[in-house]
């Protein structure tokens, strides 16, 4: 099946565009962009006038499933929101919860223009089936917690062991286009022991898999290490020979000179949560520039819906935008090429690859898997239409997302997901009774 | 006309729930709300099943023909922004275009659920055209800018005196409801000379009218006054004698102990744009907590879509909120209800009044006018519902709001206002034009 989206402006990458173009996607590809795809046969002809084409958006770090805690508890310290609020609650989370909460996180971000997430959560099983359904991509990995203790660690092993049966490259053989993929993630430096990690980090090596940690994300997490270890987390996780390609790494703001060259000389790919890391007051700000100049793989991330609380990439890149400028006292800090380059995969090193990732598609170009979406240039803050860049940037929200294919395959047109009030309905009724049970 | 909506949960004050109750509004006002609702004689009845009503949202401070400059110049330092690209770009302005700019940012505000806006811009008359047809209300002052020079202060006192015949509380007989009214808008103190700014606060007082001006915004204004003055710019107006309850400040980010003394002693109402002062690196922080604690009635702007670039007090709300935690260090800092109370016009002193406009109508009860807009529950991002006033000030966006209604009048209603999309062609053509213009 071949598709000719035409008459369509096209973000091709986060600096060029393509006016009244054209789009061919043969199936699940870009077959051509531009003239090209207008003198190829189609099967079927889109007419896409006042739309603007661009890359889908990324969503770094999430724990999507944390959609049925939104709202749950908001404005208070970071310990006792964890220790109080926070971790009770997940002790009484089930598959079905999970299930029901990742649908909704989902929908959220098809509805906001993202398809793929690198997800870290519980009930992994569940998860992966949610995702399947709605269609978007995503690197899944369960929260591993072992706090040192061997019996966990032994138990947290087995689980991991079964998950790299069924889900890992060699198990999932029902996705022959592994939209959905394993990935290994140990929590944090606190919260897991360092055999654990580094058997963690090994067995992701040889899997080929991501390995993704929560890393230097507070003051607390640095000083204990310090304390502990006589080195600061980036440091000790080099110690342990876990930083490598393969790792992705969430928050990244309490990082000095030295772990940034760390980071850089390992090749680790960092994810910055603006609204959570400014929500729960984590102290510091995300150094982007110095991550910037050591060409350090870059994307921007969500975190979960407790502290965010929503999951618009958008609205969390322009906030990076923002805060980038406000904290290091700079308007031309983080510009608005950066911030799309940022939320569509693009802001990587040389060759834009996203370590663990490879090509996120963050160019519209023929080869390409067909992860586009298209805009409404007639929504009233995309007009007028002086810089697409900058509105995208800047103005867009969620809201202006017509249109999102993945893979070729249209998840949402005019605004609206098949069966959306059902996964909202179910994941609300999931969330009543998550909060209600003893 | 009495119009029952029931069936609708209901957001009283900032933190204050009716579930599944009703509101009764009578042609312009709400009449009763709850089971008092119920029992009155009504003419039409309408079912909001999953339906949210709150007081519709207020803009401190905006200079809303500024649509027509988003994406136009952003990710600059302030001055070559002003002098290289904004002004030039306004000295070409025409009265049509800001009847085409404001249009835009009307449709923008009811989309996302304003309903009044403190609006300082350029060609006053056809601003007011705009706001008139559009159907919300509105405060409109005309930026008075002398550069201390004796021939502009006389043209813009003519100017200010033939606005006050026209449109002051005397003149503006065409509307009876007063839902626009006029302002007397100096610009700042480094763009007017003193004399102007103290007729310009005299006659504002013998009017009986807002003055509205921009107020501590950046290092260089406190620096530059202090050299001339000796005094920093709030002590420098106090000793003008212009500051007083009629007086509504943009900005003020760049005060001290005795200025915050000096605007709580005269009642001055101050607005934070947290949005713009992020995006320009305005180089300091509202000190909410200062304002707050002194009882100084408090807004949200959202300045120009130059330097921002939408009209979504959704989003600045929530990113007030965001600032203030991350900036001071502390998560429990402008916590969700009082994001709320800022954005709907509640965060005033003692008797909820905003000093220049009086009741705002921050609350939905008997007696006040029908300013309220009604959030769809079944958004993805409104689900679920532990807690509606987090959802409202961290979750939602814009996109949530299904209905706005302005003195009862039904601006939007199915998220669609009549005529949007000529709206947005004709400012679309306007931008363009001005842009391109010798």
């Amino acid at each position: 099946m071949r598709t000719l989206y035409h008459t369509i402006d096209i973000l091709l990458t986060p600096n060029e565009m393509l006016h009244n173009s054209s789009i061919l996607v043969d199936d699940t590809n870009i077959a051509a962009v531009g003239k090209a795809a207008e003198q190829e046969p189609t099967d079927l002809k889109v007419d896409c006038s006042g739309k603007l084409a661009m890359p889908a958006l990324k969503n770094g770090h999430a724990h999507s499933a944390m959609t049925l805690l939104r709202g749950f508890a908001d404005d208070m310290k970071l310990y006792p929101w964890l220790n109080e609020k926070i971790w009770p609650t997940e002790a009484k989370l089930t598959g079905e919860d999970v299930y029901h909460g990742v649908r909704l996180a989902c929908l959220e971000m098809i509805k906001s223009g993202t398809i793929f997430c690198n997800d870290m959560y519980f009930f992994l099983p569940e998860a992966w089936r949610a995702y399947r359904e709605m269609g978007i991509k995503a690197a899944v990995g369960s929260a591993i917690i072992d706090f040192s203790d061997p019996k966990k660690a032994e138990e947290a092993r087995r689980q991991i062991l079964e998950e790299v049966d069924r889900f890992g490259p060699k198990g999932n053989e029902a996705d022959e286009r592994k939209r959905v993929s394993l990935a290994i993630a140990p929590h944090a430096i606190y919260t897991v022991g360092a055999d654990t990690l580094q058997w963690c980090a090994e067995r992701a090596k040889q899997e080929n898999i991501p390995f993704h940690i929560h890393l230097a994300e507070s003051e607390k997490e640095v000083a204990n290490c310090l304390a502990q270890t006589g080195k600061r987390p980036v440091a000790y996780l080099d110690e342990l020979g876990v930083l490598d390609t393969n790792c992705i790494a969430a928050h990244g703001i309490w990082v000095d000179e030295e772990d940034l060259d760390i980071l850089a000389a390992r090749g680790v790919t960092m994810v910055h949560n603006p609204a959570s890391n400014m929500k729960t007051s984590a102290g510091s700000c995300f150094p982007y520039q110095e991550y910037r100049r050591r060409g350090i793989p870059l994307m921007i991330g969500t975190d979960g819906c407790a502290s965010n609380n929503a999951l618009d990439l958008f609205s969390d890149g322009r906030l990076a935008g923002l805060l980038q400028k406000h904290h290091f006292g700079d308007p031309t800090l983080l510009p608005a090429e950066e911030i799309v380059a940022l939320i569509t995969g693009g802001a990587a090193t040389h060759d834009e690859k996203i370590g663990p990732f490879g090509n996120l598609g963050a160019e519209i170009r023929a080869g390409a898997p067909a992860d586009i979406i298209f805009l409404d240039l007639t929504a009233p803050r995309m007009a007028p239409l002086h810089n697409p860049i900058s509105n995208i940037a800047y103005a867009a929200d969620g809201a202006c997302v017509d249109t999102v294919m993945c893979d070729g395959s249209v998840l949402m047109a005019g605004g609206k997901v098949p069966g959306e009030e059902a996964i909202v309905a179910a994941a609300a009724e999931a969330a009543t009774a998550l909060v209600g049970r003893n």
